[in-house]
């Protein structure tokens, strides 16, 4: 189990070609995938690659890159209230991947295929000098018309967020080894920075209630900014409202400022904002907890722009930091 | 215009977003696109990523290298019968690019989109080291259940291909400067290296008489011998039917061996290969005609497995070279 893959076709073949369970994926012994949505139904579409050194460690477990490869696209999916059901994968290797490498690899990716409940399709590897990228597109189904945009939000809406926020910023930091990981709640964010968990459990809540939603995948602060400006409205937040992870408290300390930081100005959380009438607020977030998802109101849409954070006392406390630019 | 992009967002929204011209691309101001079939219309996907000191030269003109990033794709689309409609793009930047490039390159794209008849919905860009990379998924329409597969070609069917062979070889080679290029044929065959020219006037003939039908990206020899393989059956050539072009003929300058490597073990070519049965020969030739393109019979499949080229006399003079692997 030690050897390198011996090529292309040897990777395809053995390592991908069983991952490929949809008829049309004909597997892999086409150049092309087909899909035949259902009458009634649109096609979603997401691309977003994944680069070691940027978006994991390149020593992370194969299994988990592959997971975090998917787990981010499907992430937009779930925001989107679409239903995964196929993905393409372009992986470009520095240099020829280990037998032992490929299996876990392959391994992570059907994890996720069975955690998600989609398909690989088609795709390509090849050797480039530079960083292990994974470029994936992922194919999701709504009903026609109905795909949750992030700019349909309207002044008056309420901003509802899943989950906690911060633990992705924490378990960075636990990865990289600057923060110690002897607590249980550092364990967890380490986790979940290695295989965010797209929250496909909030489809029914936002099929039915939200007025726009999107996941935040570069920070509260900058995602809702994108929302706003999308949406042509302010998005006012109210600091106190917002779920702090756990592990972002044990490491702020008891630092306000660095916490506010954590956990509305770093990415990878994966959680989804929503925009959803105020008398739909309640219902949406009981829809959510039967869908397994705890939900939190967090601020709401005005006339305006721009984001502001605000304290108990209405002090405009928003973090200076935007999120990450590629560029 | 000869400064940096300033950030991703403005590559984006600059460059890119005037490339969005359908309903479903939000004007690139959600996370996700999405597409609504017509009844009866499966979609088909492919992705083929391509890289500078693989597929074209880092200091090729950036319209050009955006071009054949987009043919390479919708050629797969066009042996499928396949009517493009969309594709994802996701750039990877070893430096920032310089505005002027960043023009020529949406430039590029747009033509090819013109040329080709679809749209960008959705993308994505970073830096990284290592070689410019453009991964891109293309989305098709064919009527459901139509899709023309590589892996259904029979004992008995002939084989026709498109235009002339070779000329890609050549192309490579003039614009590598290894080749003189002061004949137009070699002038030409250079321009087709850089632009690939997807044979989307197939798609009536291929629909109406194709059993099977691949596009030629590895080379004749190789992609006949994927047909063979996933079909079940072997392909026999017959060398003096290949139709050559006339710059591969320039180039071999009477090397008869020379030139059968040139126009059946290099890549590039993006002509379609297509299974038909007897019968439908002559009309499929007629129809891909009234369609502007010219096709050939070059040979048969047969019972067994493999692929043989074989001149005049019948002596077997498979070309060794079986072309690329990424790996």
């Amino acid at each position: 189990m030690s050897g390198k893959i011996s090529g292309e076709a040897a990777f395809i073949g053995g390592y991908l070609a069983p991952l490929a369970t949809l008829p049309g994926a004909l597997g892999f012994e086409d150049d092309c995938a087909f899909l035949e949505p259902a009458p009634g139904q649109a096609l979603v579409f997401k691309t977003d690659p994944i680069r070691a050194g940027v978006h994991f460690f390149a020593d992370d477990g194969a299994a988990d890159i592959a997971f975090k490869a998917l787990a981010v696209n499907v992430s937009d999916l779930a925001a989107k209230a679409a239903r995964p059901v196929a993905y393409l994968m372009s992986v470009s290797f520095p240099e020829a991947p280990a037998e032992a490498w490929a299996t876990d690899f392959a391994r992570g990716l059907g994890e996720a295929q069975e955690a998600f409940g989609l398909s690989l399709i088609g795709g390509d590897t090849d050797r480039a000098d530079g960083p292990l990228s994974i470029s994936i597109t992922v194919v999701g189904e709504v009903p026609a018309g109905r795909m949750i945009q992030r700019g349909t939000a309207m002044p008056g809406d309420r901003l509802v967020v899943s989950g906690t926020l911060g633990a992705a910023a924490v378990g960075l930091q636990v990865r990289a080894g600057s923060a110690a990981s002897d607590d249980q709640a550092l364990q967890e964010a380490g986790a979940r920075y290695l295989r965010p968990r797209p929250r496909l459990g909030l489809r029914a809540a936002l099929r039915r209630y939200a007025r726009a939603a999107m996941d935040l995948s570069d920070g509260l602060i900058k995602d809702a900014g994108r929302m706003a400006a999308a949406s042509g409205c302010a998005v006012a937040l109210d600091w106190p409202s917002v779920p702090v992870d756990p592990a972002a408290g044990l490491m702020a300390a008891g630092d306000d400022q660095a916490l506010r930081k954590l956990a509305t100005a770093h990415g990878d959380d994966y959680e989804i904002l929503a925009a959803v009438p105020p008398d739909a607020v309640a219902p949406f977030i009981a829809l959510a907890a039967a869908g397994g998802v705890t939900c939190t109101e967090i601020g709401q849409c005005r006339a305006g722009s721009g984001v502001t954070l605000h304290s108990a006392d209405g002090a405009d406390v928003t973090p200076s930091v935007a999120g990450y630019d590629h560029f």
